[in-house]
């Protein structure tokens, strides 16, 4: 990974929008974000969609002939279709053509092919997804994990998640110190369910993690702390749940902000302001979510994102693959946990 | 229960802002609402905060020696306080002398001294705590259960939620055919955690649930639920998360609204709309939680309740009165699951 500049490799074919979206945000992130993209799908459309933007952009096509449906079983398409393009996509980063993924495809199949093609760092049992969400504190966010990879959750696979989320925050947040707190339903350590009382203990005990206690629903926005660490189920009820909530306020302004003739007159003259405000709620703008715990950085898009979502996304990959995330999670769990880095091959290639 | 006004036992030494809150809410719903008060808690604090509101109210007084305080083991202290203002309250409806109990203080407490003064329901393991929100759509809302009572739970559990929330629906809510879903991370019936999973199968087959499927976080506030199903802990995340960021946007708004000249001027023609706004989203209005599955009506307010909390709990512990809910709950499970009903008795006592 020699070059300078971060190399993202596109499933340019995942999402509901695919490819037109894929494509424009991804153009916009090469030109303005100053990385390398490899637009991964079917090498006829893209070539025709690169050419409605600009005739001179130079951009790379990586041709696949096939793709991920998001009805199908995610193990069983990624091993039907290798040249699926989120396989490919895969291909190039476990090839060392790309330093990062990002797919608005199929979750499930993105997470098995990056599970299947990359495999696991040395001390993972389970990669976690982990989104960056904006806090009630001007320029502070919060990191989330696991928001929906992992289900069904025993305690060690928190203590892992809190571990990665903890040296995300410190090289891509910048944050040396991060307040890393436990998804609970009381702020006291006797409060909880049987996994929360359990990993309770294990992030107590644990020299790595800078705990800081459970965190209530109401603290996920509070800024109070800097990574938040859950099981999947929980942690995707509550994004989709915070996602669709912005919406809903939206709504709510939209009905009641222009009732009556000052109402109306007063809307208008909060319309700057207003847009502002629609930015800071909108739910596009969080890009994505990190597959943390892969030897790789794999951003996993929602389903429904257009270009803005995307070049997100791609900031995000950015980001990660610029402060040598991957390096330093892999390195600082072996240098203090020697005894898991040899599962490292045997787990990576398990599925194969 | 022969009196034509429903009579409400009320803990009004049990919060935050107890005893004057809870009296100040308490008076107002007894003259606005048609009930019957009952203050639980030290008489002469209490015959002092009535004498404040006005020298000409009415309204019983019922001395209790001792409180619950917040940080007390619930059990325990129900077990070691038989005097306390939430015991006091209980047992006044155990003995017919009302209808219905309101507490802001320890909910762990109030739920310990319901289970063991009235017992639970024949048919029902579990008791749950309800919460009707708002929904984007107007005049429509969600009861979503359980809300904290039951941090790890068994299908069946939820199954019985499930009968619980659909007769809450069509006897309070008026629904006839309430649209009952399963909290969960897909539409897909694959989907979920094993909790889920298996939940799906129960829901489905029973016939006095109106099933409707997964309802996924962004399902919550969309209106297309009546009924929502999930175990205590993801449901008490949600809440707090959800009560939580209304603050959230008021706070973005407060920020946001006045920049430059044409903001201020524009926020001040807003004033009152913004007060609408602020009403709609103000968790306090949602007054608290309700206990299904207790052989009794018990309303679980917020430690924080204000008067205006208190009085919304209030009204939602009179309407389950007026449409007996009780009855109903107790009637519909017998009928149709005789098997289950000769438990009560001894169920309702197990803890004493």
């Amino acid at each position: 990974m020699g070059s300078t500049q971060a190399r993202i490799a596109i499933d340019a074919m995942g999402g509901d929008f695919a490819p037109a979206e894929i494509v424009a945000g991804a153009l916009r992130a090469q030109a303005e974000l100053g990385v390398e993209i490899l637009l991964v799908g079917d090498p006829q459309q893209l070539a025709d969609l690169i050419k409605q933007h600009s005739s001179s952009i130079q951009v790379e096509v990586v041709p696949a002939e096939d793709l991920v449906e998001m009805h199908e079983e995610p193990l069983t398409a990624i091993r039907r279709k290798p040249k699926s393009s989120i396989n490919v996509a895969m291909t190039l980063v476990k090839e060392g053509r790309a330093d990062a993924v990002v797919s608005a495809g199929h979750s499930g199949a993105a997470m098995a092919s990056a599970l299947l093609r990359l495999g696991r760092l040395p001390g993972i049992d389970r990669p976690a997804i982990g989104t960056v969400l904006p806090t009630i504190l001007a320029g502070k966010s919060v990191l989330l994990l696991d928001m929906g990879a992992n289900v069904d959750c025993r305690p060690k696979f928190l203590e892992q998640f809190a571990v990665m989320g903890t040296i995300y925050a410190q090289y891509v947040l910048g944050i040396e110190k991060p307040k890393v707190g436990l998804l609970n339903i009381g702020e006291e350590p006797s409060k909880g369910n049987d996994l929360a009382l359990r990993t309770y203990e294990l992030l107590e005990q644990n020299p790595r993690i800078p705990f800081a206690g459970n965190a209530e629903g109401r603290d996920v926005l509070s800024g109070n702390f800097d990574v938040i660490v859950c099981d999947g189920f929980v942690g995707n009820v509550l994004l989709k749940f915070a996602e669709a909530v912005g919406g809903v306020l939206l709504q709510i302004l939209r009905e009641e902000l222009p009732r009556g003739w000052r109402g109306k007159l007063g809307t208008l003259l909060l319309k700057p302001n207003l847009k502002r405000i629609k930015q800071r709620i909108d739910h596009a703008e969080h890009g994505g979510g990190l597959l943390l715990g892969v030897a790789g950085i794999c951003i996993i898009s929602h389903g429904s994102s257009q270009a803005p979502s995307i070049f997100n996304a791609i900031r995000i990959a950015k980001e990660a693959v610029d402060n040598r995330v991957l390096d330093r999670l892999q390195s600082q769990y072996q240098a203090e946990s020697p005894k898991l880095s040899p599962k490292t091959e045997a787990t990576a290639l398990d599925g194969e």
